[in-house]
């Protein structure tokens, strides 16, 4: 599927010209984040307090670049550009990380944890609307490789040791969650074909406003449930 | 060999606690300089101008990055502690990474490839006088993995676009030369072990003071010959 070279033909869901274009944006989206993470993470690695730390992270940089290939071949078969369809989503990333630049090493690890967990959620609300092979490649893609674990016990660990370091993290959290809405918002608002994906079509289920709604409460208890699972009041 | 997690037994080469030291300093000094490598190619990739080369930079970082796990295992059968070992030759990567910070993208790729290519004839010669197993996990963990190519063909085109770059980037990789033979001599002079290593012991060969300033002619030659491959003066 995501590794054949095949184009995908114009039949099935993908004869829509709108949901063809639509399915080419998210997956730019998935993959311009990826190498997003892949910066991202990078930076963070400067600030481990440890050489075993940093190598934790350089290796979570790694498995993100790792998952960019599938998206690029698959974009590629839909006869997208894939860089020119990935770069058209950096200003919404790098506007979002110039917002959130972490001043340590604490505020690092909460942004990888807070800020992939939406991310994920948020695909995985939207995979729901998705051709079956287009689905499979998302959430293969937004599979987590240990990266949560790693920053719950890290994160815990540190609270432990200096329990100030939760009041300070717990007002991050929320200011990672604000910087995230708006720019997803911005994203999917300037993009007509996300817009209609979320929206639906003639043959495509999708949400209604009430049923928008109700996916941001979701979105936003499971980043209650993170913040919680971090030791932290949200 | 390099994945067991059978200690090393105290026999053969590795009875001579000397050369089980230097074989634990030498392994630190690669893997440090990959991690080190990682870390130069992830700010490199920030100076591509195209996201496509950005991402052929991120994913040489991710490969220098591999290659770290079976060093770490290695040094653990040594019985060495593998960050605390890595960790001391920070200091003298980070010296030569601070004198030679690229100042973009033209003077970061042929950084990339003098740079390592340096090293990887460095490690080659002295890995001639170690036990087959060292000498393979050293040999397999140098191997370029497609760094040098992508480079070549992007700086000689460069250069073809605008030819005064040719002048500028001279110059440049006589300083990397200057500052990595500066710095490796510094390393190795700290160190007795590598310095043993080098000069060989009762029942090693090793290089006598004559074959040392050899070493160096064919490293120097094996630069020269790089450089031209860049199309560069040297």
């Amino acid at each position: 599927m995501s590794a054949s070279t095949e184009p995908v033909p114009h039949e099935g869901a993908f004869a829509d010209p709108i949901y063809r274009e639509a399915v080419a944006d998210l997956l730019a989206a998935v993959g311009y984040g990826e190498i997003s993470a892949f910066e991202r993470l990078a930076e963070d690695a400067k600030l481990a307090p440890s050489l075993e730390d940093k190598l934790v992270l350089a290796a979570f940089a790694s498995q993100q670049i790792a998952k960019v290939g599938p998206i690029r071949a698959r974009l590629v078969n839909l006869g997208a550009d894939p860089f020119a369809a990935m770069e058209s989503f950096r200003s919404g990333f790098d506007a979002f990380h110039a917002h959130t630049a972490p001043s340590d090493w604490w505020e690092g690890l909460v942004k990888v944890y807070v800020g992939d967990g939406l991310a994920n959620d948020f695909y995985r609300e939207i995979a729901a609307f998705l051709d079956p092979g287009t689905r499979d490649l998302v959430l293969t893609t937004l599979e987590d490789t240990g990266q949560a674990e790693f920053v719950v016990e890290r994160v815990l660990a540190g609270i432990a040791a200096d329990p100030r370091l939760g009041g300070r993290l717990a007002l991050w959290g929320r200011r990672l969650m604000g910087e995230a809405l708006t720019q997803a918002q911005r994203v999917v608002a300037d993009r007509d074909s996300l817009a209609g994906l979320l929206a639906g079509g003639v043959d495509m289920p999708g949400f209604d406003l009430a049923a928008i709604g109700r996916m941001f409460t979701r979105l936003t208890e499971r980043h209650a449930e993170r913040m919680t699972g971090l030791g932290l009041e949200h």
